[in-house]
């Protein structure tokens, strides 16, 4: 398993990806190319990581002398910068130099980026940011969370099978519940789109083709009872945002509790332990980053602000992506996956 | 003061509306109407409080025969339960006979019946359910959260205007600043509709009647930034109720962290004290219930599932909403708050 990571995008880049890379290196055993400024990753092996002579086992460095900035447009980056990481990087995969890849980088360009250079799977009309959100069952994967602000019907049928196969591959669960994410659970609910795309998932639903579960609500992402939540990617975008604010803000309120006074201070200690099991739980770090699926190659989005331990778990995630034969299996199925397919039933 | 009560509406009625109000006419001195089945109504202040020869000090009752259920349809039943305790109750609002009106019950059907009794203000295209959002700053309106699937942008600039006098007038801060619920910060994010609204907005503000701050994330309506945070009732209620799950979600994370055994759970009783102020926050009993904007007259929606104290707080905030001047400041500026008008600037 070899994984090409984007070495110059992301907050603490390259930093965060040269360390995160030499861990997923030696406790996964992946192979992990570093595409970026030589001179920099070098730096960072060899004042940070202490290798002076020899690169750490598994990693190797491809030269990439641009850098694409948080401030670059995505659609001109690609044209424009193409001695970037994450041009050259994506180049590197679409011609087969590594199984998967990583980057913390620009998300707008990063989806052009794989759009353009791997490209989507024929048939596969928009490719779909899904991030697994930690609830009660173990989490639900919300797609698309922020790739497509427009969506029609068709993308979201596709969003509801692309998820459907990744909760199974990746997360190994058999017969995924997919519900679409709505403001009621009648299926009255919603606007037009969803009250259209409702009638297309029950009619593959009705083929056996699909395990939908009719609408579900916002809450109802975190209490439980879907495994694929379909969302038009302005709505997952706002649900996203909206949980991972709330968590922060609970997190802070919590921690201010125990910084009151000396007291206070002392209960938050006894019960640091104790709560380390939910901030884990809301942690992204350990699930790595989000998949990008539709694309004929895995790619995977680590937050911005990805340290070490993030990068290492999303290479680890690429490399299961990889693994899983999702790709393999969208490809198999795009006659079911695509609008007339499921019309003509 | 007088506020107009359905006291059949919600899963708890008329227990949580019969003490609710009783709880408000003693500690705010607000007269309440309770409407509803009186022989019930009889029943919870003989049985439960202990009333036996006069009612309460401050508390009448209207009869209403019918009661509304979740389950009835919202169209029909104005039309068809007309001695139910919703239309009588909005009736009565309608005549004059209280100052405002609190309802736990069916959500579409008081929506409807509010828009078809007291009625909208004139020029007011849609009313829209506005609750306070906890944040870092005190608290965010978050308007519509589900009143309107399907918006357009004057209607999203109406629900602008509406929540920055509800914010001036209700929670008293000058100058409220209004955020536009989006993907992204940038002025090219969000669906069509975001971004015909956000020419609304921004046309308004260099005209100097509205505050507005640009699109805000769904992470920001929680860390703080707007006063006001507009957005079409589809998405303003999936963001809601993925706020909801998400506080319900690490609430009981941490109980059931200390629940493990005997050492955690007197650690947990050790630190219940220092915890309750973060549950004061997250809880919705203090705040009352949701106001319902856009109508001739107060109205609030309780949550369904309204406890008595919360009925109390509805009731205070009836109250309030009264006093204020919002409506008043809404039908003053009707001119300003027309499409044409902001058009023609």
């Amino acid at each position: 398993m070899k994984i090409i990571v984007d070495a110059m995008g992301g907050d603490f880049a390259p930093k965060a990806q040269v360390e995160g890379a030499t861990m997923a290196a030696q406790e996964f055993g992946i192979e992990v190319v570093l595409v970026g400024r030589r001179a920099q990753i070098m730096e960072e092996l060899e004042e940070e990581l202490g290798y002076h002579k020899a690169l750490p086992q598994g990693i190797s460095i491809v030269e990439a002398s641009e850098v694409v900035t948080m401030e670059d447009d995505p659609a001109r980056v690609i044209r424009e910068k193409k001695d970037s990481s994450l041009v050259v990087g994506l180049n590197l995969l679409k011609d087969g130099g590594g199984d998967g890849f990583v980057s913390a980088g620009n998300t707008g360009a990063l989806l052009t980026g794989a759009t353009l250079i791997p490209k989507r799977i024929r048939g596969i009309r928009r490719a779909a940011l899904s991030p697994v959100i930690p609830n009660r069952e173990g989490g639900a994967l919300l797609i698309d969370c922020g790739a497509n602000a427009e969506c029609t019907p068709e993308y979201l049928m596709q969003f509801a099978y692309m998820g459907s196969y990744y909760v199974r591959r990746v997360l190994g669960r058999e017969n995924p519940r997919v519900g679409l994410l709505s403001n009621g659970t009648e299926e009255s609910k919603g606007t037009a789109l969803q009250q259209e795309t409702y009638k297309l998932l029950q009619s593959a639903h009705g083929a056996g083709k699909l395990n939908f579960i009719g609408n579900i609500e916002g809450r109802d992402v975190l209490l439980g009872g879907a495994d694929v939540v379909v969302a038009d990617g302005f709505t997952g975008n706002v649900l996203l945002k909206g949980i991972e604010g709330t968590a922060m803000f609970i997190m802070g309120e919590i921690r201010s509790a125990f910084r009151q006074n000396a007291v206070t201070k002392l209960k938050g200690l006894l019960v640091k332990k104790n709560l380390r099991g939910l901030k884990n739980k809301m942690d992204v770090s350990e699930v790595g980053g989000t998949a990008l699926l539709g694309i004929t190659k895995p790619v995977i989005k680590a937050h911005g602000n990805a340290d070490a331990r993030t990068i290492r778990s999303a290479i680890r995630q690429a490399g299961a992506l990889a693994k899983s034969g999702i790709i393999e299996d969208i490809t198999a199925n795009i006659d079911t996956i695509s609008i007339k397919q499921t019309d003509g039933e």
